[in-house]
């Protein structure tokens, strides 16, 4: 099953993609969807409705205001070698807030010149948490998994850099496009074995597979239920596979006009004009 | 004027603080207060309604969910020195998520100590957004600050240092006591010049002033505001002098049934007993 979050007159609906037409569901976004025991269900199941096209609909970042969002850095292999780190031995987080995100066709909004120039894709594996968990391993961690999406953690590389914590370079506001559904775990399982891209203006720049990543969804899942509980909504962005534009000679930044297309195998596209 | 967010029965109210009562206020919480335009106003003229002891008043976090909460890392002289950093040119930002915080007398919720044993206290003046704050400044960015609280970044230490990113170590679930109330601009100021402490046990740990701090609360906001839009009720901490248990000599670390204390003048005081 693949779920959205449509954008409406009178704000936003969570949807069933269904083929070439998007079933409209009784929830405002997918995170309600979630939040309800016995929402994926009902999701599944509804029938009769409203109904709108898939093509050209308006899709919301899937889960528009999560509670949290977690992104995992240095956590591909090749990735960690471009940028000359080590590999870890625990996952490495930071966090975004709800600001950064944009829909799956929304445009970037590239910050002024003056505030930087360094504007970096990162596509990354997104994983959606359906129900609370917390010290949770294994296979209890998979079932806390509702299923995942694309995200690209576009990053701004010098208030990235300029102090020892990413934070500043990553929450840039309106700059992290994520969707474009939840495609849930009954479909993709757990997340291995996905190829992942990312192309600009055509040209391919990141061309990985989910199997690269040093801790995958299920380790990470494990581990941040240690720290708090993660509640339904929560997104969890993996890490990004080698292929940024700061590690390449020249480096390579994004400028208007750009158009970023990040791809994962299953899941879907996201399509960002920057401006 | 001092606003607080009180649990009741029926889950929690806004109140503004009048001597030994609290005045009880038409909102769930201090946040729906602040993001009503005209609601600080509201609050302040409220009178005639329900009130409750001062003394006794079980009172929540004073946002207990902001939209953003974000921390400001080695921003005080001495703190910088004790922890081997040097001064950064720049604010050190990292994230808290809600589920961190507790109230200013709540117990702290120790992890297992199969999780961690070093629990160290920061205590830290917090900026509390009273409207949208986007590329802002000087007065202007003094304006978008509602008030001050006090908040004590209570801090994982091995899960803070075991990569770069210090997000795990400060995102632990119930470790964060804030509070105990929003004390308005039009009181503190711009929230220089206070004097601030921790006790743990009754013993002084740390003491210092506001204005020590590397960047203040307008550099903060100013800054920020840069990156993102700022809303009602984000909490910025502003970071912790020095004091801190990991910088002593052995290494000082809170355990079951240890009293923090945390207080800084004209704002109050946070007293939650570890377990």
């Amino acid at each position: 099953m693949e779920l959205v979050t449509l954008r409406r007159n009178d704000g936003t609906r969570a949807g069933r993609v269904e083929g070439e037409v998007i079933v409209v569901l009784d929830a405002p976004t997918v995170r309600e969807v979630l939040a309800d025991p016995g929402g994926l269900a009902a999701a599944a199941a509804a029938d009769g409705g409203e109904t709108v096209a898939r093509a050209g609909a308006d899709l919301a970042p899937v889960v528009p205001a999560p509670d949290k969002i977690v992104c995992v850095g240095v956590n591909y292999r090749d990735h960690i070698e471009e940028m000359g780190r080590e590999a870890p031995g625990h996952p490495t987080y930071f966090a975004k807030y709800a600001r950064a995100l944009v829909g799956p066709q929304d445009d970037i909004l590239l910050p002024p010149p003056e505030v930087s120039t360094s504007i970096d894709w990162e596509c990354e594996l997104a994983l959606v948490i359906g129900k609370p968990a917390r010290n949770v391993e294994g296979a209890e961690a998979l079932d806390a998994i509702a299923g995942f999406c694309v995200l690209n953690d576009v990053s701004v590389r010098d208030w990235q850099r300029r102090t020892s914590q990413f934070l500043a370079g990553k929450s840039f506001e309106g700059l992290t496009p994520v969707g474009p559904g939840l495609v849930t775990t009954d479909q993709v399982g757990d997340g291995s074995g996905l190829a992942l891209s990312t192309t600009v203006n055509g040209v391919v720049k990141q061309q990985s597979n989910t199997s690269h990543l040093v801790f995958d969804a299920v380790d990470i899942v494990t581990d941040l239920s240690r720290v708090m509980t993660l509640d339904p909504g929560d997104i969890v962005a993996t890490g990004t596979p080698g292929g940024v534009g700061a590690a390449r000679t020249p480096p390579e930044y994004l400028k208007p006009g750009d158009e970023l297309v990040t791809t994962i195998e299953g899941i879907g596209t996201l399509t960002n004009r920057c401006r």
